[in-house]
């Protein structure tokens, strides 16, 4: 792991634990709102917030997965499902434009911390870009297999374009010689910005004709 | 493998041939209700069995999965959903008391080979019961997916959840100082008396209101 | 590697870069026809080409999968869903016959590929005719269950009877004595034929009365 460059090792894994807290309550939210019991909402709030890294480990055969090797990325997704069923009109509350921004912010931090990976086992780069990408829309991914719906990501809006395009631009970043922590975070503004215009500027994919 | 216990090695061995039988008839039969064909019978018969176990061992890193290192299990498991396509009638006519109480020691037992071969590789005791639980619903919850279904067990009764009490029954008894095979005995007889008490008595969790 | 039998290496990694560019295309314009926009076609084009050599190397434990230690195979699976995009009448255009030949030639081909590999890994042979096929509708079956369908290979036609078929061939073939390459190649050849008949033919597997 680089611990030379603007983003310090323990801020990263500070950020890491919160964008799993957010991606667990935004799972445990749409869970609920699909009518699932509390165990349910439990269980989705933590494949929602953990599985796209799980996955990631998986193909890098880097096993057990990282977010298993402790128990702290597994009770952190708990807590974020029991906060929706314990208060869940609280949750509802919280402004929509708070919900983006914070779920923007996950999604950026999953991408990079997960194509940052990859590269650190000699992936081959455009392979890396796709690991990053998985790692950040894994968890919804199967979130919405299990609640037997197309995912929202094959569906509509920039998201895990936005991923990919952050992904992409860390990558474009280091090879042009930027250092590692610096690149990766050119990576995660690209990917948060592009995130949150697209919704404001409700941009979409054109689809193809049929 | 613990050899010393009230539970010795060979009757955990037949038992765990036994539960993939009876996973298998039950995915079987599901899947013949669902309207598909004799390939599709044997597939979800197979997946109900052994999905489960080769999830749990994917994530321990124990490649190729043990269910997967002989032909045993494959066997069994196809041995299933070939008896549900032969006699089907004779299957259906098995009382459902009887169906429910082989299932739920199906599930006690591979809660509790889980959460043991998760401890075994030195997992976090948090991740060795959802390790347990996983062993012992994924296989249902693949079928489910397959079958284009919210998975049975996100949304109804206590399944997954005892296989989760049973787990965390466990190793309260293993901190106790109870020995392994003992321990897991405790935590199988936990998990089959909660979901056969669940069953005859109809529990069911509350729902997060929405 | 097997290097001498009637089946050159070189010619086995040109078709099988060839059965992934076919499968990718197949997968997006299914992904297409189901109104996704550009992004879902090209992940599901993926999905339909690499997904299931990837969960056969998952289960055999050779991480990273073969198909992502290079950009090869990648940028071919995102190709074919390009090509999709950009020229959607022109391959539509393309008659039934041509790709019912060319998805034949794939499957058989994935299959083969998949069976050898697992024997390779002395894995036992009723496993290798699973992991054979898994290997070639495995893309398949996760595309199907992302476009939220009971996957179109558990519901009808002889399809991954087909890819078992060759398998099962191929293996007998080599306790003949037959060489590696050339019992490959007959297993090719029973999976083809038995494909693209069953399709001639219109047959199906029976159901299961209900």
């Amino acid at each position: 792991v680089d611990r030379v460059g603007i983003v310090p090792g323990r801020l990263v894994s500070g950020a890491d634990l919160a964008a799993t807290f957010v991606f667990a309550v935004e799972g445990a939210i749409v869970a609920a709102a699909a009518g699932l019991d509390w165990f349910g909402v439990l269980v989705l709030g933590f494949v929602s917030a953990l599985v796209g890294g799980v996955i990631r480990d998986v193909l890098l055969g880097d096993l057990p997965p990282a977010s298993l090797c402790s128990a702290r990325y597994a009770a952190l997704a708990f807590l974020g499902g029991g906060i929706v069923i314990a208060v869940d009109e609280f949750v509802r509350a919280v402004p929509l434009g708070v919900v983006t921004t914070l779920d923007a912010a996950g999604l950026a931090l999953f991408a990079m911390v997960g194509t940052s990976k990859a590269l650190d086992h000699d992936i081959n780069e455009l392979v890396a870009v796709l690991l990053g990408t998985t790692s950040a829309v894994g968890g919804g991914v199967v979130r919405d297999v299990l609640l037997d719906r197309i995912p929202v990501v094959l569906r509509e809006d920039i998201y895990a374009v936005a991923a990919a395009a952050g992904a992409v631009a860390g990558i474009l970043a280091l090879r042009l010689g930027v250092p590692r922590a610096a690149a990766m975070s050119i990576g995660f503004v690209v990917c948060f910005t592009l995130r949150v215009l697209s919704v404001a500027l409700r941009w979409n994919l054109p689809h193809v004709p049929t």
